[in-house]
């Protein structure tokens, strides 16, 4: 089969369309066969050398999400049979054109949406499910910030936390991203410029903070997030791209009893995988048939085109999910 | 009714025993006359005026804790009546012959339980109940990390942490502490000297780690927390005696998933005080009853003493609460 390959460590240049030996599932195990496969910063990291595949994963085929058809199955297979379109998340290789999972990490693809959309959702929406619901414990009337609100994972926690009831609050360094955000239940948007955030989510707030904090950035942002969080409040940490040393101020955490958590999908055990991938079949899909929940896919490219994507995710130039398709 | 007053910011010589004017119970509250007061660290800090009450707690009379026996009730009292020996956590005014809380706040009193002793569990145990089990979710088989394990809230999270199954790591300063620990259920003592714990703690686990860290230290212990966490851990900071400000490496945070929080009883709100009171009784009481937890009482002095009270905590002489008697 062909695949994606990082050649060695580099810019975009090092990545290349080569033969790869074929896959075959093993017992409890599916095949797929990947029509569209959604890029992430992971993806850029792993390129350049700075986010080595766990054990298991294929060491130089990168992509963490695919969307597909089944076209073999293994000994024992229940859930899923040849023919099923499924989508999820691996923790490499997905920029192949085939993946071998076990069934029950698959989630359905609802009959009307294509795959290139459907490659778009699991990082995104997985993530953010897990991040603001099950971590933070996000509900009605919370007051959610979403950084980087037009990113993949942003678009979905801003749904997510528009459609459970939240107020939402989601900042971007880019005025056009927030007025396209709107339409995804964006209430207040948030210009993250010179002066930073922190000011501007205070005032949307009246005074009062915000109960929820996705973050994205880390130590360029710790000081204003424990800033704009209420007391009681929780924030989730899912990358690092302010860097990842900051000076903290403990007595803000304790004053105003505050959760603070790092969370990351690649690295987790099959069972936790697999518990994450039901209960988002069963709490969130239903969304996604009915529109509710709609998967933002910034452009499709083919996966001849994988150096440009590269190049458009690096340039902080995307709305939403970049996918690739065979 | 007499007090201990704080009679300005300063050294134990600023408290004094003072006429106070006598307080009645309102619509669901009830009036305990005091028979002891447990002492907190919180109360030297606020004599020094570092830790001022919140708005409703009396403002200069110190004091978290009691134990006595009800003498008033309010109208609508359901649960409670004159005579009832209850025990439970004020936001001050804990060192007077009576305070005056809601019914619901109250916990009972074990019958062959007195009241110096009972005086030694609210702030304690409630403490340790909160941070391990309600927002650490501490469970059998977790590797618990106590620091301070000599201290009231060390002894009781030991004790809690022992009962419940865990594997116990309890950190202290002073060798017969962790020895006297040892009754309590420590199962690796940890002596926390010039070379800090996180060695000790990662060869007391096979270099695994504990699920769980309560700390009291902030600053001085969080890049030695961090290391000794495992995957998916969860840390709880219950006090700053080594200072509020540290630099953190978040991808710390995010490789091992981490979850770290501030908690304080004093500041929260009525329902939120009730609803541990209720869990408390409901979940932790019996335990009392039959001795598998133990309120551990350094000594017992009377409330004349308490400028000596004072100066034994800021010592650090204590094993267990210091408790007060009128």
């Amino acid at each position: 089969m062909k695949a994606v390959v990082i050649t060695r460590p580099g810019d975009p240049e090092v990545l290349e369309l080569r033969e790869v030996p074929d896959i075959s599932p093993g017992p409890g195990q599916v095949r797929v066969r990947v029509e569209a496969a959604g890029l992430n910063r992971a993806d850029l990291l792993q390129r350049r050398g700075l986010y080595p595949a766990p054990p298991g994963a294929p060491r130089d085929i990168p992509g963490l999400e695919y969307a597909g058809r089944i076209d073999a199955v293994g000994a024992g297979v229940q859930l899923r049979k040849p023919g099923d379109r499924v989508m999820g998340i691996v923790a490499g290789g997905a920029f192949a054109e085939a993946v071998v999972v076990h069934e029950r990490e698959t989630i359905s693809i609802p009959t009307h949406i294509s795959s290139s959309d459907a490659a778009a959702i699991p990082e995104a929406f997985l993530t953010a499910y897990d991040a603001l619901i099950r971590q933070c414990g996000m509900t009605s009337g919370d007051r959610v910030l979403i950084h980087a609100v037009g990113s993949g994972v942003g678009l979905a926690g801003l749904q997510l936390a528009h459609t459970l009831g939240c107020i939402t609050l989601g900042s971007s360094r880019t005025p056009s991203k927030l007025e396209a955000a709107a339409r995804f239940g964006l209430d207040h948007p948030i210009l993250n410029g010179d002066q930073g955030f922190s000011d501007a989510c205070l005032e949307a707030t009246a005074g009062v903070g915000v109960q929820v904090v996705m973050d994205f950035f880390g130590a360029s942002a710790l000081e204003q997030n424990l800033k704009v969080l209420a007391a009681g409040g929780r924030m989730v940490l899912v990358g690092l791209m302010g860097g990842p040393r900051a000076p903290i101020d403990l007595s803000v955490l304790l004053t105003k009893r505050l959760m603070l958590r790092g969370t990351t999908l690649r690295a987790r055990p099959l069972e936790e995988k697999i518990q994450l991938a039901r209960e988002f079949e069963a709490h969130l899909l239903h969304m996604f048939e009915t529109g509710r929940l709609i998967p933002v896919v910034d452009r499709v490219l083919d996966m001849h085109q994988v150096r440009e994507a590269h190049q458009r995710m690096e340039a902080n130039e995307t709305f939403g999910k970049v996918v690739l398709t065979w």
